[in-house]
């Protein structure tokens, strides 16, 4: 990231074509939206036939449950259970099956652990002075967020492409009792799509913690999201914290809504028998149970976890190449200048771009000046704040491939303004 | 409820008879479920046509949402905020449309009271040293369940069939800063099924309270749940409030879940425009939106209120033959006896039995072991405890008639032998 090649001739030349062209981008009227990682329609109509996947003459499972009535059971129909158990690597009875939102599912577990504890023994979080979170970044702004909703101090955590810096991470938890808890995206992982290595994912199972009742916060959200057949791999979790000796440390959260529909997905929860059994039993005061007829269409429609394997290489086949169209035109505008670097993952729904310090705020001012919003900069870290200025976070699912290619170029464009005129 | 008139001779007839009709019932093998109000299976039979209500092919509202794809705002699709504001009788800017659980929305919002206090201005419940709830009995085991959840103190407040005694609940709020709100189920209560009379909701609205913040949660889960042409009306609540000066003290819940489906229903909040923005705000926090798709089914399904109307026409149609029953039976077992009283009501999904002072855990076990579960005596007070252990909840709509029949003829015999075996 030096610009030690140029000298000041050549970068006013530079800045004034990039100027010239930014303005014709600009002229052109753009109305882009690459500010949350959405389903496009083409994806969205790989599922419709799921919305008639449940008839009248079929609301009855083996077990006499009639899915139209009030459930008999707050942790979701049998058959969901059981691939959602395939779903998210653990046994049957070590799964909840919710509703449509697995943050909603998470929210609800830490309104558990604040008000209640992490098990019937530990204290709620609102009897201690404070609580205090890892969070690996870049990260997701919506894990924030509901750290501040629940007054929960974060503590950013660096990552590289293994996932957080497992140094920085046993350090803190060995010697800091406030840090109860730790958010997690461990497959193609928001934003910057790298995938937990297994030595990660061991260390998190055996590192000492200072806390007896510390929870990771897996949000597998990408799990099955793969964009091409060379998948990432990530250990089975539940399993390595068993052998670890701590199965209760790991709460794996999934769900369909970038797989089904994002407004009328079902998402669930895997953990340890206690584990399951302590929310079950909290969630119970919440409601009835879920919507067991929108469980059944799930189960209906896919089958089996062969099923959702092949429905995503359909979703792949739609977003892949508009992966490969921003890195390709990254590639196009920022060659040779070594000001930024961006993630080319193997899944997914985001890349991450790391632009010159001090610029990301800037680039994304400009972007929008010129009609492509993308995520607010900052977005990425614990209060809106990147220290360094300098994550944007890509998603390219929702428009077309030539929009996606237009907003590349201008993304390009920008950084490069940003650069030059810092 | 005397038995004055029996000498002990005619009583021990009484008795011999009484134990040998109830061990002849419970030798018929009885296997009877009244313990919820549930919908039976021709209820939701009435709704089948909403499972395919939604196609692929028209999942675009005319504001360009689709419904397949992550909501764009927490409150719902404009189409259900149109429906629920007037089943709900409130501006269509002062209602949130959520998933499929009035009951979770109310936790929702207790939560947010909790831990962000009921606006911008207000204190957290917890941050005060205690935060108590008016509970107006006989009411409703879950909203008793959600009050333990948070650590609220509960307030056992009488009824009568106007409602809950307003003396007592105006002395009480007015006097008490620590009573911040109150449960209220103002139509077709449960488990008596009265309405509150328009005295009862204008108090409501008029009282002076000690407490700045207080709310009242109406859970209006029978709004239109009439039984007979002769319905009860209810005053609409937030134009009470509103001309009282106190809109931001009605919080009124409503759902689909005993008009569409009891396990796929929707629910929905109505209040003031500045409580929408507040709970919405923080709602945001727990989840990207509700499901969406569901919303829109039951919008297409009903079409408008009279639609809605119409459909509980044939609800009606199918249960108050049952409440009926439970009304004749209970009239031919004790009639004359003048040891028991049950409600009538016009709507809604239970009737309330009161026995003798003494004997309503002992008559609900009675009828356990000769084959009819009943909701557990007690459930209908906070902390399951009816210090006069008087009042059974029935709910009659699940069985088949002739079950009903059976059960109420049970039950009958059960008060009895409860009574002369006291």
């Amino acid at each position: 990231m030096s610009d030690s090649t140029q000298g000041p001739s050549d970068r006013a030349q530079l800045l004034q074509q990039t100027q010239q062209r930014y303005d014709a981008l600009a002229a052109q009227g753009l109305a882009l939206d690459m500010t949350r990682g959405k389903p496009c329609t083409e994806q969205l109509a790989l599922a419709n036939a799921l919305l008639g996947s449940v008839n009248a003459d079929d609301c009855v499972l083996e077990d006499g449950t009639d899915v139209r009535n009030y459930p008999g059971r707050v942790d979701g129909i049998g058959p969901a259970r059981a691939l959602f158990a395939e779903f998210l690597e653990v046994a049957q009875d070590e799964v909840m099956v919710g509703g449509n939102s697995s943050l909603s599912m998470m929210h609800g577990v830490f309104r558990d652990l604040t008000l209640h504890g992490a098990g019937p023994d530990a204290l709620p979080y609102c009897r201690h002075q404070r609580t205090r979170v890892l969070c690996p970044v870049p990260g997701y702004d919506r894990h924030f967020t509901i750290c501040e909703y629940f007054g929960l101090e974060m503590i950013p955590v660096p990552m590289d492409d293994n996932g957080p810096l497992m140094d920085v991470v046993e350090k803190l938890v060995a010697e800091d009792p406030d840090i109860r808890a730790m958010w997690c995206v461990p497959k193609y992982s928001n934003p910057t799509g790298i995938t937990y290595s297994d030595e990660v994912i061991a260390r998190l199972a055996q590192m000492q913690t200072a806390a007896p009742d510390f929870r990771i916060f897996f949000d597998n959200a990408y799990a099955v999201h793969h964009l091409y057949p060379r998948q990432d791999t990530l250990s089975p979790i539940l399993p390595t914290f068993k052998a670890a000796g701590n199965a209760d440390r790991a709460l794996i959260f999934g769900s369909t809504s970038k797989i089904s529909f994002a407004g009328g997905g079902v998402c669930a929860l895997g953990a340890s028998r206690d584990n399951i059994a302590w929310f079950s039993t909290l969630t119970k005061t919440s409601m009835i149970g879920p919507d067991q007829i929108n469980q059944l269409r799930h189960v209906r429609f896919f089958g089996d976890m062969q099923g959702i394997e092949r429905h995503m290489q359909a979703h792949a086949e739609i977003i892949a190449p508009k992966f490969e169209a921003v890195s390709a035109g990254l590639t196009q505008a920022l060659d040779g200048l070594d000001i930024a670097r961006w993630t080319v993952p193997n899944g997914g729904y985001f890349m991450s771009l790391t632009t010159p310090e001090g610029t990301a705020k800037r680039i994304v001012a400009l972007a929008a000046e010129a009609g492509v919003k993308l995520t607010p900069a900052g977005a990425t870290h614990p209060g809106g704040h990147d220290p360094l200025d300098s994550t944007i976070r890509i998603a390219p699912t929702v428009p077309p491939i030539e929009d996606v290619v237009r907003a590349t170029e201008l993304l390009g464009v920008c950084v490069k303004l940003a650069w030059l005129t810092q």
